[in-house]
């Protein structure tokens, strides 16, 4: 077990630096985490750590229910929140949070992200949602829990990897994928499609979104059981 | 004729990166060509592989019906749309598609990129065009090929090379030129015609375009019979 | 003392160095200053010293009226402004002035920086204000010296630290913090909060401030007594 | 002479090169050019030469009448403008063109750069204006001359280094300087205050301009004959 913890210590580490080289963070806004499903062990980055010296043997282990397996440090404050979707949700292996601009800029507003194009089909299969407040009670609470709860509860029914984003309300964009890895592309992909919703919306302000038709033909390409996209 | 396809190879691999190195593409969001109109073979980028990783080895080498002639991968999937457009157009030598953020934010909102000024008439003879909706016919059956042929009906009559770009409606912009490289470049101008036309109307909502004759002025200065910009 | 003052100069030359770093200022556009408050003495950039030649040694040594203990240079022409702030507020160690083009935006629309999310509340609890105009007569007299005044005043009387950064109409922001490094950190984390701030209102002209309950849950979980973020 | 030229010559290019470091010109979209107030010689940028290859020894002499006096390359194709600019005013040596995004995007919304902040005051002592529409003759018969005409009109008869920049309709931004790096320093400076009111107009529809006393305050306390700013 040590032994893969170190892998995956390495491959967390690498997915977290990588949120900064696409530039969705900066200083310690943002982590990464992901779980390795035999062992129900989480991976996650530490709380509050510069990602200047960060190595990976900073990276912090903790069970499902948030207790630290292994690490000098403290995790992540939004540890509960990755947990919540891990245990709600099996074919989920990574989760990323970021405040990153654009993704946050719809946050702030209080809105879906649209899907007015291919480039968002691709990857999404719908709108992004934008959760609903957090009452009052949830945020004295529990605070990070329960923010994860009203994530599951915006998701619904459906699969989480259809849409493998949401956007908190007043607060920034969590993603996630297969993997830390996907996990972290998907955070990029959103924050680029939030960039062009935002100049869509802002260019032709009666704008309506991509058709049914084209948004399952894109989507479906590249996901679908007769996906012919890639190689 | 193997060596030709080697150099021509080279030159697309350089292309698309190039693509990269300019900022109009990530991960795997575009795709040049550019045929040798001599054997009537087209060079194109593989579907669906990173540029990080990928090597001129990897370019495809397509006929005109699409049939892989040779190459371990598969062609991009928007090939038909690149064939279209060689089969029609005998002047056209290199394709380049991109979802580049301000272009493709035009091609989303459904808008023309209209002229509004100089830098735009050096290289586009007029607006911009968007293409109508595609039909839920058109995506059902051969939704590339169909984009190619949207994109024919669009130009109309018209020379390809005056306006040498277009952006096809929800989902992003296709440009050319007589080789890869020059696709290219008019893919890059473009982006940066559509991001000062996006600043424009934002500005000054009430904005009219560019006097006819200032129109001619610039890009006949450049194209037209008694050019004399440049050496 | 002097060994104090070159440890000092080091640190306050390195912190007008990250300003050119993190992109908020270009040429001569910003300046940061310390005091070491055993000696009541100030360490500030010296005036319209180009950050490409600028060094360690160029810095210059004021006390707290203004006159200059040591340096071969004339000290910033916004030192008067530094020393307003110093004097008033024993509990603050380092100030920044820039022009990052965010913050600047709301200093010439006039406007405070609306609390919109998390992002903001992680650091300034409560919106950034935009101070009053100053009077002709303040700018004829003392210019620099009643832009510090305009600041107190605005602040009124709370405490600077909840709040470490203002715009000042028409000019530009300053931050402070209780030493250089942090006070560049909350210029840094200003423009980016500004940013948002005005893609969040040009997005959503009907957006309203964040819930007080989550500003307050989140600048109390990294400032409060109970602060849990971090190590 | 020739050696005050080949150093002439490898100031102007460097000054070049800079519009390129500093994010002003892409591709050949740029040119600077220097006076030798002794000879009545220009150096300038060839045409159509790009960046990537260009080198010191490429740039051209031309006189005053715009004869090339030596130089291997036809000079600027709006090297015309810079001559009417040079000849019109004694007290300019360096002159630069670009299409740089922010002030093109007022050049083609056919509105003047209002002073909104000291920042803008800094530099230039008003709103930078945009010149009205050169007419169907003017565009037909010596255009790039008539460019300079028009800029020229515009000035009227205020000091030209009072407001060293001017954005032409439909165009883009000129500027200018004592000598070719200061021009270009005009012209960086022009393109960031141009940005900032853009950002400010569209936060702001109602933003009005920097009191007058604020604005005589910046410029003078850099500009007068009392200036205090800098060594």
């Amino acid at each position: 077990m040590l032994k893969l913890l170190e892998k995956l210590k390495e491959k967390v580490y690498e997915a977290n630096m990588e949120l900064q080289r696409k530039g969705l963070v900066i200083y310690t806004w943002g982590n990464v985490s992901e779980i390795d499903r035999e062992t129900g062990l989480v991976v996650i980055k530490p709380s509050g750590v510069d990602y200047a010296t960060m190595k990976a043997e900073d990276m912090v282990v903790v069970d499902l229910e948030g207790n630290v397996v292994e690490g000098k440090y403290k995790p992540s404050t939004d540890t509960p929140t990755h947990l919540v979707l891990y245990k709600k949700y099996s074919n989920i292996g990574g989760v990323v949070h970021t405040h990153s601009e654009w993704a946050t800029t719809f946050a702030q507003a209080g809105m879906d992200i649209p899907a007015f194009g291919t480039t968002h089909a691709d990857y999404f299969y719908g709108d992004v949602p934008c959760t609903r407040d957090l009452t009052d009670e949830e945020i004295s609470n529990e605070y990070e829990k329960e923010t994860g709860n009203v994530i599951v509860e915006t998701i619904g029914d459906k699969n989480p990897l259809e849409v493998p984003a949401i956007v908190v309300k007043n607060h920034g964009p969590f993603a996630w994928g297969k993997d830390a890895d996907s996990a972290v592309y998907n955070a990029v992909v959103l924050d680029k499609v939030a960039e062009m919703a935002y100049k869509t919306m802002t260019l032709n302000s009666k704008v309506e979104r991509v058709k049914q038709h084209l948004l399952d033909k894109h989507y479906l390409r590249k996901h679908g059981a007769n996906a012919y996209y890639g190689q």
